[in-house]
């Protein structure tokens, strides 16, 4: 069992639009299987949202779950509403580090999908729980929205420049992730996958 | 001839670590010539950098030129110090759109390198000036440093999300950069190059 995502960010690296809507929804060129989709799809047992994304879609979801069959696991330190576990939807328990557990000891025969939003990616990675970070650059500069990444910008300065001229150093600030592959869509999307 | 970039950025966006280093060099797989630099450099007659990345060499480029030879012009609303001409360093006039007017007017038989820093790059990118967007995505997270692109982070906003399903849009922010043609680099690197 791999722990996966299929995320789309534009190439300034929004996951989703400022109003929440995914950066795949934003470009013309996806239908809802393209990019990858049906081949990722079939690879997946169990899908990992976190509690905001549940929240922005549980009214619908209840009733009609976009993954029927399959366990969806909500990042969550509350009770998920009543009528949550019928419909497939099953509450973490300790936090990021126990998710990763429950999923371990699932006996999953396939992988898990790691959905997002962009606070539960970071949660996982931070963990180093990503078998399989699997990212489609979309064709597409968006200026504003939700980051993929916990970023921290900073300008630049003269002053941390003499800085590091004083005293510098070469070591790299983490090490180098390993691309499993790499794969282009037709709408010149490009597929990124790393593997932990 | 037509206005290049070719610049390497960490999988989170960023062009520079928070010192100023740009990211080719926080990463042990990066020779100076790799990751098609050399055949970057062959395409090129002229550079353009800000002026913060003069400053921040100038009291070493002024003496010995990176790019022998081959004019540098500076984005610049100051006159630079003396010397400058002497040693093929060239104030833009009129700011970035004089710049561009400048290129376009020098003859130049090959192409021109648009090398940063990130604000210089995005002042060109905001005029439509870069006909080549090439990026060289790195196999590397920084978590902080100087972001390629202007963004504006946007948290997930229940507010947001709902103003959205009040009154959605399906229209893309933007229109889809056209992807020229990618290649893989044998540390994992990808590079990205869009037509504008």
């Amino acid at each position: 069992m791999l722990i996966r995502t299929h995320v789309g960010i534009s190439l300034d690296g929004f996951l989703a639009t400022p109003d929440g809507r995914p950066t795949w929804d934003a470009i013309p060129t996806f239908d809802g299987t393209s990019h990858g989709h049906d081949d990722f799809t079939a690879l997946i047992d169990a899908v990992v949202i976190g509690r905001s994304s549940f929240d922005q879609a549980a009214a619908e979801w209840l009733v009609n779950s976009p993954w029927p069959g399959k366990p969806v696991y909500v990042l969550t330190s509350q009770p998920l509403p009543t009528g949550s576990s019928d419909a497939g939807f099953i509450a973490s328990q300790g936090g990021p580090a126990g998710l990763v557990k429950q999923l371990r000891e699932a006996n999953l025969a396939r992988d898990v999908q790691v959905l997002g939003g962009s606070r539960t990616i970071q949660a996982f990675l931070e963990l180093g729980a990503i078998d399989r970070l699997g990212i489609v650059v979309l064709p597409i500069l968006l200026g504003k929205g939700i980051p993929l990444f916990a970023i921290d910008p900073a300008p630049f300065s003269k002053q941390a420049w003499d800085a590091h001229l004083a005293s510098p150093s070469a070591s790299p600030a983490r090490p180098l992730l390993r691309l499993d592959h790499q794969r282009q869509y037709r709408d010149g999307s490009v597929e990124l996958v790393y593997q932990s």
